[in-house]
């Protein structure tokens, strides 16, 4: 099995943090704005990119130091992989230790969806440090397959 | 072992592309303005971010598609990895596969990283496509580490 990992320093509450990987409104503003669902332990949310695509999740915790999805339905390389967002108060800072595990094989696209991890992460921490930011439909590209 | 993988796609042409991970000018718009060495096979390369600390490659290939850097020196848990960009053209894009393969332990220090050469590769991607990067010490920062 072969894994996502990143890390991001948010300057923001973990509360803060907390609630943008939880509550639908907020991962509206940094993932996609098409995302509806419910984001506590025993929910499901559905993340939709247009023609791109979707994914579907159920949540499995939603702990402050750790929240757990497993993908139910979307792209078939991440059907039972599962994303893991480990938040942790360090001085002024939430730090986000995040892994999408459990890819099959390190396939092209997995190298993709990494490196859009991180875009979207820098997303997240755009929208808890200046209020605003850049979920699907407006993300930065990455290049041809956006 | 552990790798980080990337992948991204720019608008330039393969020679472009090759230019700015093998020649030292070139290099020094989008990792670190502090690039010294020689990025042909059988040469060595010196990254420097002042105080935050140092890379030191040796070049072990400069295919046109797949350069292949092993770093010799620099944070203990680089040393001995090896760093391989494989350049490939799609239409008018040229898109660059990347991985840092040879982790030992998939440690936070690993996820920063992961984070980091995601936004280099964007800094790559920007120079070549709109003659600016972001190498250090202005590069973008990812939170608390920078």
């Amino acid at each position: 099995m072969f894994d996502i990992l990143h890390r991001v320093g948010i300057k923001a509450p973990l509360a803060d943090v907390h609630a943008a990987l939880t509550q639908v409104d907020r991962l509206a503003g940094w993932w996609t704005t098409d995302t509806t669902g419910e984001g506590q332990a025993g929910g499901a949310l559905a993340f939709k990119f247009g023609e791109r695509g979707f994914i579907d999740v159920k949540v499995l915790a939603d702990q402050p130091d750790r929240i757990l999805w497993e993908v139910t339905d979307g792209p078939p390389e991440w059907i039972g992989s599962r994303i893991v967002w480990a938040p942790n108060v360090s001085g002024d800072w939430t730090v986000v230790m995040f892994s999408h595990t459990g890819w099959r094989e390190p396939v092209e696209f997995m190298h993709d969806c990494s490196t859009k991890w991180a875009l979207f992460l820098m997303s997240l921490k755009s929208l808890l440090e200046t209020g605003k930011g850049q979920p699907w439909p407006d993300e930065i590209s990455i290049g041809d397959w956006d």
